[in-house]
């Protein structure tokens, strides 16, 4: 009998808002397996501290390249993919020989998450069984105190990474918004949501559910970059009796 | 000392995807409250059985009005409103003798939730607290087996009680695509993904995470109209290395 890969997610970052579902899987599980930068600790790896079994066998996943390639390059492709059929082989072989493994997925595994790269080429092989999750957005306008959507507003979720003529355009239709994916396109997405009329309506929110959370109006936030779990809200303002 | 509100949110369906923090509360909480159609058990309230003390005080909140009354008729808002501040006045009474209170929550508290209308309420006066939790459409593409955004696809959630021409907009315009409150809306809402061109890659799930699941493409379902949790997703196609 091969071995499970269960593909879970972790949530926003506070162990406390894992799923009981994910909290058992992590807790029992003598195979984890986890995505990080090259170098470092790996943020999937940090929230689960203290949480594994004692015998745990890890198995790092680390990206040959983040950053440091541009998207539009074809060799940031080409590495990635290699990437991901390597770990695809790793997992698959130890499935192969009846083990069961948790790919700890920071977030939901299905929203934006790398473990999607993963899944794809797992899919066709092994028993591949994902966990949902509360996601990075829903923690984020938990910390924010105020509800995101109301009645039938739309809600928008977008990245940074777009230009900005795309951006414009959809922060304009949406009712309410969430950008995430900002770090260096911060002046990009503040010159859209100026653009759109609602850089005054929108909230930045840094490590929400973690610790250091901040939660502020954009417009008092001065610098030209943001660590990477920032999250930039606009609330909905639809009908509510 | 007053007592807190905990704004429980208790995920989409399955107990065992609540969060770890909702689970403590739910299971410890002697006071809880939850909202219901007059004559119904409660959704939300059907999701904690077998987790309640045995010396649980249960405060069912019974709309006065679901569908009987148009949205657009003002003793909608009124009766509804009415209800929200009575709801208000007993769990503020409560508090006030210094008794926690956990009002169960279906999905996300701050997503399209009856409890926002609650909560707005509640804070002038009450330490209200509100825990975030996987939501249906995380449960709903996850139940589809396929991931809902890749790279930077544009993510709407849109509600079918938007008039078709405002849907065929958001819909076109999206890359992925979340459906809600559909139900008698669902001739309009088939209109509006036609319009869009997108109604091959329409999937219908149908109780996301509870008994009964059901994951179909929509141009296999040929009622006129759907229950209460049913979710049409289309997903995105970006960029995967």
């Amino acid at each position: 009998m091969n071995g499970v890969i269960h593909g879970v997610g972790l949530g926003p970052g506070d162990p406390d808002l894992m799923s009981v579902r994910a909290d058992r899987l992590v807790r029992g599980s003598k195979h984890i397996a986890f995505f990080r930068k090259l170098g470092r600790k790996g943020r999937a790896r940090s929230i689960v501290n203290g949480m594994l079994r004692e015998d745990v066998i890890e198995f790092a996943m680390e990206y040959p390249v983040t950053t440091e390639i541009p998207l539009s390059d074809p060799r940031y492709n080409e590495a990635l993919s290699g990437f991901y059929e390597d770990c695809k082989t790793h997992l698959c072989a130890l499935s192969a020989t009846g083990e069961d493994v948790v790919v700890l997925c920071e977030g939901d595994p299905f929203f934006y998450g790398s473990f999607m790269h993963l899944f794809t080429r797992l899919q066709a092989t092994c028993d591949v069984q994902v966990v949902p999750a509360i996601t990075g957005m829903s923690a984020a306008w938990n910390a924010s105190g105020v509800p995101i959507t109301w009645g039938d507003d739309i809600l928008s979720t977008v990245m940074g990474t777009l230009d900005e003529a795309t951006l414009t355009d959809a922060m304009t239709r949406a009712d309410a918004l969430v950008v995430m994916k900002i770090g260096r396109n911060l002046p990009k997405v503040r010159r859209a949501l100026a653009n759109a009329g609602k850089s005054d309506r929108a909230v930045l929110v840094e490590y929400a559910s973690m610790e250091g959370q901040t939660v502020r109006p954009l417009s008092e936030f001065t610098s030209e970059t943001l660590p990477y779990f920032s999250i930039i809200l606009v609330h909905g303002q639809g009908r509510r009796p």
